[in-house]
């Protein structure tokens, strides 16, 4: 077992038969990939999206890639969680009042008997789905293709001008790169929160900024973002009704430990000659599910 | 029907045989309560605690006093989830980072398979662990008397050694004043958190302040005060790791409508002859429930 960074990258992949993808931040592996010839026949990464190692090379090569499926799904649930309860609780406010030492009592809202649709009807957005359920909000699934549970994305826009909550949970793909545009923020209610837990490329920014600031939605929260890490001079730090966050919603106390251990666990049916779990659709960009 | 405040309630009152007390922040009835002679056979307060008019001379008559349990429940239940949410999730301090545009990337808490103790087991009690239970934490509700699930107050300093989050939600009286004082504070674990939605005064404040400053605990939120509002002035804005609401919990948006219309129910149950509910039971300060 050898351990390489980016600059080392390009020359140890052919001499590799599996590669473990720690940095998942990382674009390395997709300038790397070797063309032809030998490389490695494995790849997994330690992170639930693909899209920042799956380049055409790789996709069109007969290299099984496998991903992070399930370690995330509950803590990013909670997560949710926390956002859409915060936002409904106007927690933000509370705090900057308790700066200012103000004490002004406002009314909030309920979550229960509220509306959410969650873009994304793999594992983690089936747990959000789960967890917003628990709390007593309706809670729709939007996926690739209509199936028992889950819309179709022809019910999106219907959805979305209904729903008091927004949750983007999708891998990033060629159909949802830029999904949440002026148009959809557009379709939402005045009243309505955005939450993107999935990939940053799933929003254009600059729309949701301009509809926070126009208030056509009440407010957002943002965990992934196009560029990470947001720089100090990003206008988003800044959008009023926007909570950043920096891309930390799945990583709960021991999340490292147990993407190890869901390698080694890989590994050994790969030693084995067993079929590997949690093998990723390269043409999709996800690992298909129920 | 006439409108009063506290200029001339105690002149009024005699004359009354039903007082609606709406302002339940106001401690005018106590102070007005006419000692013998005519008095409001029946005295109705629009908040669940009774603490703020219930003195001596109410609680030895013949006066049915009723409040307005059921209407604050599952708000109260939220705003819980919502902190305990936010405080396992860091999110004051991701709030403070984006104020200060750093990127600054941390693990957080998963909520579920973690512990929690609520202190008090009416029916705000009872909301809160079911919510917390559909989070996944493991909560036990400690009451005045030990009953089928419920804990006595002898369990409460074993159970409080164990808990990651424990929630004050307990009516105030001579039994529950000042409970959560320094002892309690160093009896809970240095992960702790501490959560104050039932009154004020059950905690003794300087005592908490002090526990989060050395460090005996990781964080508190307070929503209800000794003295309220807040002053400018209170130490209490700025003490590290903690949370400060100002008294508003349970009001969430058409909550005085709920209250408005529970009295109307009520006043018809009264009109009609018929017995009243929510009575609350004085010697104790509460609404014996199940």
């Amino acid at each position: 077992m050898e351990h390489t960074d980016a600059s080392t990258l390009a020359e140890r992949l052919p001499h590799a038969d599996v590669l473990l993808v720690w940095d998942f931040t990382s674009h390395a592996v997709r300038e790397a990939w070797p063309g032809e010839g030998p490389r490695p026949r494995w790849v997994h990464t330690a992170s639930a999206g693909v899209d920042h190692l799956l380049g055409p090379e790789l996709a069109a090569s007969d290299t099984v890639v496998t991903n992070a499926r399930g370690v995330f799904d509950r803590p990013v649930a909670e997560y949710v969680a926390a956002l859409v309860l915060a936002l409904a609780k106007d927690l933000p406010r509370t705090l900057e009042l308790q700066r200012e030492r103000t004490w002004r009592h406002r009314e909030t809202r309920r979550v229960a008997g509220t509306r959410a649709v969650v873009v994304g009807s793999g594992p983690v957005g089936r747990a959000i789905a789960g967890t917003l359920t628990a709390l007593g909000v309706t809670t729709a699934l939007v996926g690739r293709t209509a199936r028992a549970g889950v819309h179709g994305p022809e019910d999106l826009d219907r959805l979305i001008a209904r729903a008091d909550w927004v949750i983007a949970a999708a891998p990033l793909t060629d159909r949802t790169r830029g999904m949440f545009d002026a148009r959809r923020f557009g379709v939402m209610q005045p009243s309505a929160h955005f939450v993107n837990v999935g990939r940053g490329r799933l929003v254009v920014e600059d729309a949701l900024a301009e509809a926070l600031r126009r208030r056509w939605i009440a407010g957002a929260a943002l965990d992934v973002f196009e560029t990470e890490p947001l720089g100090p001079d990003s206008p988003l730090w800044r959008v009023p009704g926007l909570v950043v966050s920096p891309h930390m919603s799945g990583d709960t106390v021991g999340w490292r430990d147990e993407l190890a251990a869901q390698f080694v666990e890989l590994y050994e049916l790969w030693a084995a000659g067993e079929p590997l779990v949690n093998v990723v659709d390269k043409q999709r960009g996800y690992v298909p599910g129920h």
